[in-house]
């Protein structure tokens, strides 16, 4: 089997499941998963890399955009960059649509000092949300992260501001050693595979929760005048009357009518 | 007056007794001092970095090495990356030096994970000692250091290892509000001018421990060469046999006692 050389440096063997599944994942038939799988392996080579695989694949969805974009979520979430800040926005967004009531940026005084939360969210339960945003491939959140976290959450927690729990949420991998100091105290995560029922790739999928950043025929002059204007969801995007579209992002009747069919054919 | 731009990117209006303060620490003569401020003074212009200021004194300090070296301490513990492992044994000398039983990177079970311990003091407490090391100007902790290393303390708190304090250790500043919050948690820190009566520059001077990389005469590799054979502080250099500092350091004799003259100078 070819070794593959990963976005972080780290070589595996090639597995034809991955691409499969997560072709099967993003709604594409079985018969164009074959095929697409045949081009990859007819290109494979000893330390291919993974985004060359990567472009392959994605060649082989240029009819189905749809299914294309949500192939490629986690690439989306890491164009929410440079800064952290969209991510935040972002990720309360999808909490709102689990039901928590949410508010970001809470300058909260905390025992000993001022603490800037990034999102705090609110259902059975009060959590302080801290979130750690990657904008390029191979990262991951380390232990380091989640007793940051935990510590900030000791200190917010005082009689004035009463946090149940703190919850880590990134958009890539969590470290192994920072899962399990987060059991012994309690610290809720949500990364990108992590707890495998509620990561952040299956809230996102469950509900649609694409962020504009998954078009594809969008360029990426339109997707950043989105994001700067708060239309973050392809559904806010589908949901708005789009005269106001027109106003807030400032884009043209016919950009954003190709971006709202795109975002419609991800929808289904 | 003029405004300098520091390494941070900060500017900072020029302060002429800044300069004066830290010649007469160094152990430059009244007459010395003037006439170098004189000469920085004549070169000043709106604008002008820390770093032409810095080669502009190093120039007037050409004749006393000894003094040079003095004066840029804090360029010197830059000097010893570019990891932070350097840093880590240096620091824990020097608590050698103020009568601390020391063991460096000490894997400890935590409650949770397993910790990596850069240094175990003792004296009259025991302190688990996290350092955090800065290769290039302008950096300082932040409370997110400090919040860990009190993370972390807790963490390894357990019944088998019974720390009494967390402490932080840094080559560089600290933010004010990382001061503020480990006054809360009981969180000792050590930082480059913090605390004032026993920061990290009073520490050195106070005992004269200072790294190899302060040595002016002594190329870089031959710098280098010393501190990857174990050999940190310039005091380890005057105190060894020429023989074994050449076997251990495998640098020639005329290399080595070139060294040790600058060594002398400085410790005067």
């Amino acid at each position: 089997m070819v070794d593959v050389v990963k976005f972080s440096g780290e070589k595996e063997k090639f597995n034809p499941n991955k691409i499969l599944k997560t072709l099967k994942r993003a709604g594409a038939s079985r018969e164009q998963s074959r095929r697409i799988l045949k081009d990859v392996e007819s290109s494979l080579k000893d330390g291919i890399t993974t985004k060359e695989i990567l472009d392959r694949v994605f060649s082989g969805l240029r009819e189905t955009p749809g299914i294309a974009a949500k192939y490629d979520l986690k690439r989306a979430l890491m164009a929410l960059g440079p800064g952290g800040y969209t991510f935040e926005k972002y990720f309360a967004e999808v909490l709102k649509h689990y039901g928590y009531e949410v508010k970001i940026n809470q300058l909260i005084k905390g025992k000993r000092i001022m603490q800037e939360v990034d999102v705090v969210a609110k259902k059975d339960s009060t959590y302080m949300v801290e979130c750690k945003y990657y904008n390029y491939p191979g990262n991951y959140a380390s232990t380091k992260e989640a007793m940051y976290t935990y510590a900030r959450f000791l200190d917010t927690n005082s009689r004035m501001h009463n946090f149940d729990f703190p919850w880590l949420a990134t958009n890539t991998k969590c470290s192994w050693s920072a899962i399990e100091y987060s059991k012994g105290v309690g610290l809720k995560i949500t990364s990108w595979k992590y707890p495998a029922k509620e990561s952040l790739q299956r809230l996102v999928e469950a509900k649609k929760l694409y962020p504009v950043t998954v078009l594809k025929t969008a360029s990426k002059f339109v997707k950043q005048r989105l994001l700067d204007s708060g239309i973050i969801m392809i559904n806010t995007l589908m949901e708005m009357d789009i005269s106001e579209l027109r106003r807030k992002a400032n884009l043209s009747e016919s950009e954003l009518k190709k971006a709202i069919l795109e975002a419609r054919q991800i929808s289904v």
